[in-house]
């Protein structure tokens, strides 16, 4: 039993990112401390990468003495079972680095590795939009589009780890090849690059020229809530392939949340309205009246927060 | 401790189908007795259709007095966990029938009740085709495209008990309306009577009159082996199809199994090996490497075998 009294435990968070690694402390589901951030493109090496990460380690530690676990996510397949990162997205030369281990060694605290949507839908669940609920669908919508699956109250992770690409999902099985294999894949329509490329090409259509960064999502929002009637018809098009994706997935899984995060869900009901409506059409009332579609509560910050938990909870006798 | 030396519990297998009620008697995975089965038709109401199924039951006890449990299953939505039918499918007037506590009342003996589809995907999973594996997806192709999953190691059935409806998941999201709601939905392609009839039209656009008898799956496949071109292609395309959805399946939920049941399964390998073609096409070496399509391996016992299997382990202490 521990001390009913005692402050909830507090860990270390770390989140590699695209081009940096993110550090902070997690206490109670909140982000207690916010600490310097590492440049990965500033290591030539991934072994010089990985002592400045001990180094930052450390000097948290060294700052909070509170600290009594570590929790680790990175993009790409990780094997939280055994902490191994089989492949990190965006680091060559890490492939099957045994990162949990390591760190733990180094630090003599207990340590968990996991993939970051992961990472970010456990957050969601336990701290953020899909609270109490059983079974959780967790999307972001950036450049990629990915996901998480919260299953009978458990983070759901696949046979191979890699549950959970709803972006390579596809929407159209006769629709154009994309990246990962399949064709008609959901992020070919409503990735971060792709609303962008269709909205050139409509303005272009329409006679206007416009550049490529002046059609991303963020833009688009702004110019559809300003009145125009093309960027409107964009957003709702694009809620409309994202609710069909949503409704298979509504289908197979029955879930009674689904949260959706990252920069293009920003765009709030311009996005959310034609997706539930879509959503709505799509699925039987069984399936969507105990559903919620919601924003995710967490932001940027999810990753951290769900390293943190993850690696608070692994701290407990029974899970 | 139960003794080991002790023979495997005996259950009570019932399995609801369209026309009828089997019954059979199920030991350690196994179907060991199939007794008479009644035709619903020939019960003018629920409530006769009732007494007659727990006549059924006496008349198996007085003969079995080892019997230990019993276990049913129905189609339409059942909530295993409170032991309700919520809605039976062919069967009007039964709505909110506590069958659970009506058969454990009448007989005395610990009962369980589940949807037919997540039975037969209980049985695969324990006993047949996807045996020892931690995650299974299992379909069955009939008149209707159903199926049921394993996650985790454990039954999966969803928020509101409808988890698995993959026939009702869209393989194009501009495809026709289909009857539960949904644009191009799988079971309109592949589903027994919409194959009959896109075979009806393809021979008649050849300029062959098929009646739809003719052109039910089991002629066609016969068709196909015997050489007849259309029909061979016409097994191709539903190959095709229904890859193209278990791909999406693969892509969200990574299982280690897939297993397909069902009278439209029968058609072999005209089926399998274009639907394996197509998942490996359309999914990522980690995700179908380790991956088994393969045929259901319990036949039509599967549902009875399941509801045994379910009500037996319900006996154990600790699932």
């Amino acid at each position: 039993m521990s001390d009913p009294l005692a402050a909830p435990p507090v860990a270390i968070g770390i989140d590699f990112g695209g081009t940096s690694v993110k550090f902070g402390l997690v206490q109670a589901g909140r982000l207690t401390l916010r600490a310097e951030s590492l440049s990965t493109l500033s290591y030539a090496t991934g072994d010089l990468l990985l002592a400045a990460i001990m180094g930052a380690i450390d000097d948290l530690r060294a700052r909070h003495p509170d600290v009594r676990a570590v929790g680790v996510g990175l993009p790409g397949i990780v094997d939280s079972r055994h902490g191994l990162v089989h492949h990190l997205t965006n680091v060559p030369g890490w492939v099957n680095v045994p990162l949990r281990d390591m760190v733990s060694r180094h630090t003599g605290l207990l340590t968990v590795i996991e993939n970051d949507a992961n990472a970010m839908t456990y957050a969601e669940w336990k701290y953020g939009a899909g609270r109490g609920r059983e079974n959780v669908v967790c999307v972001t919508l950036g450049t990629g589009v990915g996901g998480g699956l919260i299953l009978n109250g458990q983070l759901y992770r696949g046979s191979r780890l890699g549950a959970g690409e709803i972006g390579n999902m596809s929407i159209d099985y006769r629709g154009r090849p994309y990246e990962y294999g399949n064709f008609g894949a959901l992020e070919a329509y409503v990735g971060n690059t792709h609303i962008a490329e269709r909205a050139r090409a409509r303005y272009e259509a329409a006679g206007q020229t416009r550049s490529l960064l002046e059609c991303l999502p963020v833009t688009l929002a702004e110019a559809a809530l300003g009145g125009d009637e093309i960027a409107r018809q964009l957003w709702d098009e694009t809620g409309v392939m994202l609710g069909a994706a949503l409704a298979d997935v509504i289908w197979l899984l029955n879930p009674d949340a689904i949260v959706l995060g990252g920069g293009v869900a920003l765009a709030g009901e311009l996005l959310f309205e034609p997706m539930r409506r879509t959503i709505r059409e799509r699925t039987s009332p069984v399936f969507h009246e105990a559903l919620d579609v919601v924003p995710a509560a967490l932001g940027s910050d999810a990753g951290l927060v769900g390293c943190g938990a993850l690696a608070v909870d692994a701290l407990l006798p029974v899970r």
